[in-house]
């Protein structure tokens, strides 16, 4: 009776997000005579506004809406009036849940409305980004580069790992508490060493976790922001990776760890290494005493959830944005200047919009730099502490970490989840973030904050899961190891020393050829992103205006035939009949994957 | 009205234990007529004899009993029957508990019977061992000799501390077990190489804690008994120490640790590192499988205090006993003939008396080499798992670790215990052990099982501690690093790496100094031994026929001044005169310790 879809051009343009200015076009559609449909609009958390929509013919009710009052979230439905035989009745006309297609409702208290992001600015990061295949390090887990295999620094009671294959660790008392930390020792000339490596698998970026002097192994307890840890080298060693990578046309981002600081860093200094007169826990008249905030100076103090190791900044403070992002002697400055090419914002949540933007503009001093953050859900519609934030609307974020499609990827081959169900939230993704922001996000099968994908999905589907990586839409990011057969569950285990000497062969070809392919084909790093299903099989469609690259994956244990005709595509696609000349009684054997690559062009293939 | 002091030998003859053969002559005195006495001897948990007592002239009763019925513990008292107006009445005079004088019991079940130890052969140690200075190395932590600084052969999943200055650290689960060791990476070539720093400190033999193949950093857990553990070195760097010191007049005697394995040892070999066909756990046809006690094949199985990481040996399995004290290719041939000069047992109350005989008798196939128990108590009357032992009887130990002596040390330096008290104690230790074995006691004032002794009694009485241990009868062993300064509680604080490189020169002279003397001055290692208290001063006299050595301690805060009239020598001395003349007046400052050699040929001192 009534009918609208968010993904159809026939019934919505533009596509997805708008941008401030923009005209947003819906139509709905009916058989009912006499009806009259009102286009309702509410603002995120705040009122409600209706706009009559006209009737065309053919059962069209159309609205066009100039959204020019603002960026943000808007939410929207349709409500419709229909007279009856004892007075007037209104139904409503809205989301399912996972956008596309609506449902109708009763009662307009319980309507889910469609989202529409309504951004402030297009922001396509950098070409060489957009193009990029990542690499992630965990630095102390990498390579020693040392020749004699000597640790760099070792810090005062810490241990190191008797062999490289040792397996990771947390030394905790009974409280549960992490009391001593765990290296193995990679170092910067380690990376420097291994450039080789990464070049021939493909890599053309770098993303390190941290780097700074710290305490830790994982370095996100910073003691000194502008001083390399000295386990992992120098200055000197830095600006020799750095320059080593462009020389090899590659690109390295650091991960900027800007909500806390180390207990025993420069700035806070509890322990007393950085001297007695500064810090903030040793003297009221430290320069950083307005950084922090003492409940009961100096043992108490607010930290990152509650983790004394952490004590939190006031990312308010104006000497503290100043110190971080300031035009120049701060500390993206510093590093912007030595030639980092980007940064990934840890726990972005933390961090108030204001200050992302204030990186921001630092970095669009240096150009071609780019600015990631670490946020695990949909970012369009992210809240964090009873805010409602702005990663992605423009002058803040280029793209984050893309938690959600790891998520799904792992949902889909170990059959949590079914085809039909990943390829909707795939597409609700692309229809929430702003279309540049959704092609910059960086995606990942793991991190160092999650399971590795191979401990997550074995064997068999670990394949499958490299192909949609490289496929999907976004940045691909190879976490180190993954491609030398690394197993792993969470922390510490996801963090063992890599294999040098037992890479997996047939996983690293596997990898390095996607690599290959993604890196060739226009379309992987370029085109636009439709995904269908057919049964329990998902396919990725990426396609330009002149060709088009398939992925097809089969997670079950049985062999599947595709009927072309009952693929359900989510969006309307140009090449309908190429597609089906490739796809139609396409065979698909247990646990498998197919990819094709199609041209428009006539006899070329 | 009556009287007897076991220590005085005007009522008792000989002084303290008694070989088997011998006749024990003891005398009461009363001043009662008409009173009758039967001196009682209870066999230890068997009969209760009695033997008239001969009344001789001035108040005396005295009988002579030859102890020809076996060795072992025997107890006596007297019973004393004094005829009254109403009948005869029993008395029985016992001891009050701690030897010498005793009291007057009205009841026979209240009686406290003296010990007499009776003895099968006397037991002098080696003459070298008599004269000794022990040096205890736990090997991990005491000077890693690689020039390079590097680890031999670091354990698959253990931990290395990052510097030697790290404090050591129980890495265990929630659960409290050990989960992975800790290394500093002490070996052998490292003991080798300090030699030269154990001579000029004046050391003259080794006790090191276990060598052979482990997977512990105490190495109490041995995987093999016929290997030195990897990380330490190999069986011709233990040659290489044996000879070395040889060469220099020193000594050494190993741990044996016999009562039970490592869970991962060829012997069981739990985790099958020593392949599929060998150690009990992977397979009921193993040659070793008689040694172990399987609840349940092969997971459940009898271990050492139920630590599922050791378990527990059959020690009265032949094949086992053959295999660790057979005459030839068995653990102790191989190790006593590369020239160990002597072994300490470890858990020796988990030992059955004969294993303990079997690994004696292979000893006495090599000439000067010496047998020490790890036990905790006075050994002459220990009970372990509900048996009597017969460590100190003959044919057995030649002495064990005298840690009775530490803890009196400790509670009278820490003002816990009188002088008075400590005397009294030292002088039943005394009397209930063998005099050969009282003197073959290895002394200490700390070990790897105990906290450091300046930790336990700070740096002022730290000194008079040192002063104790070399001046007290029975050999002394310096535990590594005591000498340095080093502090630390209980395991694994006490077991800290040697702080090459912070010596604390005073400590390191007060050792060496006391060390000289001791070495020098003839009745320090061979003379006899009576305590004596003066308030709070407590003494310790040792002499020989011709000269005499006193060390006199004042732990108290106040200064000291000597009346020599006032003080109580626990047995009759010899010297009176002298010692009046060196003692009388003496002033003792507080917390000091002040020392005498006297010599008793005339104008000669």
């Amino acid at each position: 009776m009534y009918y609208y879809n968010s993904w159809d051009s026939d019934f919505k343009r533009p596509f997805g997000a708008i941008q401030v200015g923009q005209i947003m076009k819906v139509n709905l559609k009916t058989d009912k005579e006499n009806v009259t449909v009102k286009f309702i609009i509410r603002r995120d958390f705040g009122a409600r506004s209706e706009f009559d929509m006209q009737k065309l013919d053919r059962g069209l009710f159309s609205s066009s809406v100039k959204f020019d009052v603002g960026q943000g979230l808007y939410y929207y439905y349709f409500e419709i009036n229909e007279p009856t035989d004892w007075g007037i009745k209104k139904f409503y006309y809205g989301c399912s849940g996972l956008g596309g297609e609506g449902v109708l409702y009763m009662n307009e208290n319980d309507v889910r409305p469609y989202q529409a992001t309504v951004f402030s600015a297009e922001d396509a990061a950098p070409e060489w980004y957009r193009q990029a295949v990542f690499y992630q390090i965990f630095p102390d887990r990498f390579h020693n580069g040392n020749s004699d295999g000597k640790i760099n620094h070792p810090k005062p009671n810490s241990f190191i790992y008797a062999t490289k294959e040792d397996t990771p660790l947390y030394i905790r008392d009974e409280k549960g508490d992490v009391i001593r930390w765990d290296f193995f020792g990679g170092n910067l000339r380690g990376i420097i060493e291994k450039i080789p490596y990464l070049k021939a698998l493909g890599i053309t970026a770098l993303y390190l976790n941290p780097i700074f002097s710290a305490s830790s192994n994982h370095r996100y307890d910073t003691n000194d922001y502008l001083q390399i840890d000295s386990m992992l080298g120098t200055e000197e060693d830095f600006q020799e990776l750095v320059d080593l990578l462009h020389k090899e046309d590659m690109h390295i981002i650091l991960d900027g760890v800007f909500s806390h600081v180390g207990k025993n860093s420069r700035y806070f200094n509890l322990s007393g290494q950085y001297g007695s007169d500064v810090g903030a826990a040793k003297s009221i008249d430290s320069p950083y005493m307005d950084w922090f905030k003492f409940t009961e100076y100096p043992m108490d103090y607010k930290s990152w959830w509650g983790i004394k190791d952490l004590p939190e900044v006031d990312k308010d403070n104006p000497s503290f944005r100043n110190f971080i992002y300031g035009e120049t002697d701060s500390v993206l400055a510093k590093w912007n200047q030595l030639g980092v090419d980007g940064w990934r914002l840890d726990v972005a949540d933390e961090l108030p919009d204001s200050f992302i933007r204030g990186i921001r503009k630092n970095l669009s001093r240096y150009p071609d730099t780019v600015l990631i953050g670490e946020v695990w859900e949909d970012a369009s519609n992210k809240i964090s502490y009873g805010k409602r934030r702005d990663y992605i609307l423009g002058h803040s974020l280029h793209g984050v970490m893309n938690y959600p499609f790891r998520e799904m990827i792992i949902a889909y081959l170990t059959s949590t989840r079914s085809a039909q169900d990943i390829a909707y939230q795939m597409m609700v993704l692309n229809e929430n973030y702003p279309q540049d922001i959704f092609y910059n996000n960086l995606n990942n099968l793991g991190t160092h904050d999650t399971e590795r994908i191979l401990t997550m999905v074995g064997d068999e589907a670990n394949d499958l899961a490299v192909g949609m990586l490289f496929t999907l839409p976004g940045v691909p990011c190879v976490y180190y190891g993954d491609e030398a057969g690394l197993t792993g569950r969470k922390d510490p285990k996801n963090r063992k020393y890599f294999p040098w000497k037992n890479i997996h062969a047939p996983t690293h070809t596997l990898y390095q050829e996607w690599i290959a392919k993604r890196r060739t084909e226009k379309s992987l790093y370029r085109g636009k992103f439709v995904p269908f299903y057919h049964e329990d099989v998902l396919g990725i469609l990426r396609y330009t205006e002149s060709e088009a690259f398939v992925y097809m994956v089969n997670p079950t244990e049985v062999e599947v035939t595709i009927d072309f005709e009952a693929i359900h595509f989510l969006q309307k696609v140009e090449f309908r009949d190429l597609l089906k000349s490739y796809l139609d009684k396409c065979v698909l054997s247990a646990k498998s994957g197919q990819d094709f690559k199609i041209v428009k062009v006539k006899n070329k293939i």
